[in-house]
């Protein structure tokens, strides 16, 4: 008898049919005798809904009195569930974040994860219940509800599955698992059926919204298995362990490309120490997300820093960065909205020279002009103009030998 | 410096732009430099679009996860009102009936509530804040989160404000105040400027909306000055307090109508010991509020036996009588649902004899027969045929003097 933790998306729950057909599964998989914790996100759009909401009442919005707003979505969900269970003759059992003692920090809105207590829901399955817990929330160390922010239902599963020792957490959400490129990009994407957490964190971290980032780190320190698949197809989907690749894997699991970051260059930047720092601590307390950053050797004693941040987050970083640059005394600012970024990602890069090589080849073949470039062990990033997006993505996915499907993965491992 | 504790249904707050008017109000109060405490309910339909949803997904419905839907609703109401708050600078903070500390008992769906701790609250006036508090919820002894039950918001700001000693509990609705009867119903009736908790408790009883029974007798019980009046108006609206009548008060305060219940009659029922037990019990164990009870003086060794109960209640009255009424082997079983009950509360019955005379009197000349009787010592109700409602209901209200408005109530004690 396993214990598995099922998390179900928004889209899973979204209306009454979709929450009885996973009710349906989740009777299913106690059939089999297994032990069944389950966390549910809100209902389709209704977090939304409640922001919007909110927006039409006040122009403050502190952050204590948003998480309480937010946190009510998941008790929704969670309590519609146990009742659709209950008409399956399924005996379950919700919980709210602060139920089950998901303890928090105290910065609302973005709450890290200090501690699980989970008592109450070991105490529920020895009574030989379902537990169904409310995704996203904690609460804090202040005794305040807290939200876990973006991801956050993800989170709370691979947490709950590491507190209490689960066999797997699958991961449901509307597509079928993690694919060697997003498919509306690259018609000939398959989906892989494993992968291991070092190439899901560099796919997440690339742009990939699979998974969120941080709930893969969370399964990777804790050895949590998570099973990415969909609640519509109910198929297997991806596993993502830690299991190193074997000879029979792929090089290159995946390209992942992202559209929603911009680019920002300063140019002529005094070279001393200290400069570096100056432009990226205020944009750090700004909570400016600041992904790839690259720069250029001195020349003249000057240099060229270029990084790239959401697009989101474009008017905010603007105005610092200008702030920055006349301080610094930077001969000048300027900013690319127009950019795309696309990964190569494989753990088999770690024993194969020559990819990066073969990547940059590939794009100048095909005319996509390179803007930056950074790599990881795993990865290696590309900045190009988003006019090249697709062009680019399809190239590499060829190129690398993905179009040919499932060929190329290791077999499924003997998993339920 | 007072602290008053003001609670706001429903209605009042609806939608975005009650919600702002609302918290309008209480900035408005604030700036006269007194504490408040806000109980608020969920906006509008909400909790009945919640019930619809949760028959959408289940026939089955634990009172535990449906109490765990139901108490989402106010936690909305609550967090939307603090950020309108906080958007005209005033510092509040909402909490949650378990993080006010109101325990209550385990009965999903209609607890009831057993202690108030309040710490939080306290501290937080203490801070200067004003505290907006989730009405209708508590938390049980087992830890779980419960219900109150119909009115359960009123019953929360009552028992709060009892708990905080607060000067007084303002009940915010839709109408303006407590009337000598409903307008609807009876075009001269008018608003009473003042009342006393006994006869709030007979209107109440005789199928008054404007208040919940159970938060009255709360507040009679722990002394708590009531004053009900309309978000929409905020004009002066009905005090509710322990004061006695004086001599210039009216001797008859109102008219109260009540279409919502059905008669049933156990006729030729025998007339032994045990056969009321035998017959209420099962009833009283099924839920099903009995209202009015008429025995008839016995006959022949055999008696009819008479009651009301809420139309919604009648198909389980209907199926427990039936067994029942075999099993005591009484003649038969006949039911009305097309009854009305009409009543008179005035203090000043006590003190003033004839008045059921009187009334008796009025109908007859009326032409209304009249079905059953009952009496307390400030109310008489009787139940007429439901097409006699408004005639009753009119023909009473002239002829206790109640058309004339204002001039016969007592004057408005000086408060704020």
């Amino acid at each position: 008898m396993a214990l598995i933790v099922q998390k179900y998306g928004g889209t899973s729950v979204a209306d009454p049919d979709r929450m009885r057909a996973v009710a349906d599964h989740i009777a299913f998989t106690r059939s089999h005798g297994d032990d069944v914790v389950v966390v549910v996100s809100a209902m389709g759009k209704s977090t939304d809904n409640l922001i919007k909401l909110a927006n039409e009442v006040s122009d403050r919005k502190p952050g204590r009195e948003m998480d309480m707003l937010l946190t009510t979505g998941e008790r929704i969900s969670m309590s519609l569930l146990c009742m659709a269970l209950a008409d399956r003759d399924v005996d379950a059992v919700s919980f709210t974040g602060s139920q089950v003692g998901i303890i928090t920090d105290t910065a609302h809105g973005k709450a890290k994860i200090l501690e699980v207590r989970g008592d109450r829901v070991r105490e529920a399955l020895a009574d030989g219940k379902v537990c169904v817990v409310a995704g996203f929330q904690g609460v804090s160390t202040a005794k305040e509800i807290t939200t876990l922010g973006r991801g956050g239902s993800d989170t709370t599963a691979v947490a709950l599955a590491a507190a209490l020792g689960a066999d797997a957490c699958e991961i449901y959400t509307d597509v079928t698992g993690v694919f060697s490129a997003d498919p509306r990009i690259v018609p000939q994407a398959h989906k892989l059926t494993h992968i291991n957490f070092d190439e899901m964190l560099e796919m997440a971290g690339a742009g990939s919204k699979v998974l969120a980032l941080r709930s893969v780190e969370f399964a990777r320190n804790h050895h949590v298995p998570l099973h990415v698949r969909s609640s519509f197809t109910w198929e297997p989907g991806t596993w993502v362990t830690s299991e190193e690749p074997s000879m029979e894997d792929p090089i290159i699991s995946g390209v992942v490309t992202d559209a929603s970051e911009a680019k920002v260059t300063v140019l002529g930047v005094p070279d001393r120490p200290g400069v570096s720092a100056a432009l990226f601590e205020p944009l750090a307390a700004a909570n400016v997300n600041v992904d790839m950053i690259v720069q250029n050797t001195s020349t003249a004693g000057t240099t060229d820093i270029s990084f790239t941040v959401p697009l989101a987050d474009m008017a905010v970083a603007e105005g610092i960065v200008a702030d920055v640059a006349g301080s610094i005394e930077a001969a000048g600012v300027s900013h690319d909205n127009d950019i795309a970024k696309v990964s190569l990602v494989g753990a088999g890069m770690k024993t194969s020279p020559g990819i990066a090589a073969k990547m940059f080849r590939v794009l100048a073949d095909e005319g996509v002009n390179i803007q930056m470039i950074s790599t990881s062990t795993i990865r290696i990033s590309v900045v190009v103009a988003s006019s090249d997006l697709e062009r680019a993505a399809r190239v590499l996915h060829t190129a690398f030998g993905l179009d040919s499907g499932q060929a190329y993965s290791a077999p499924l491992p003997e998993r339920r």
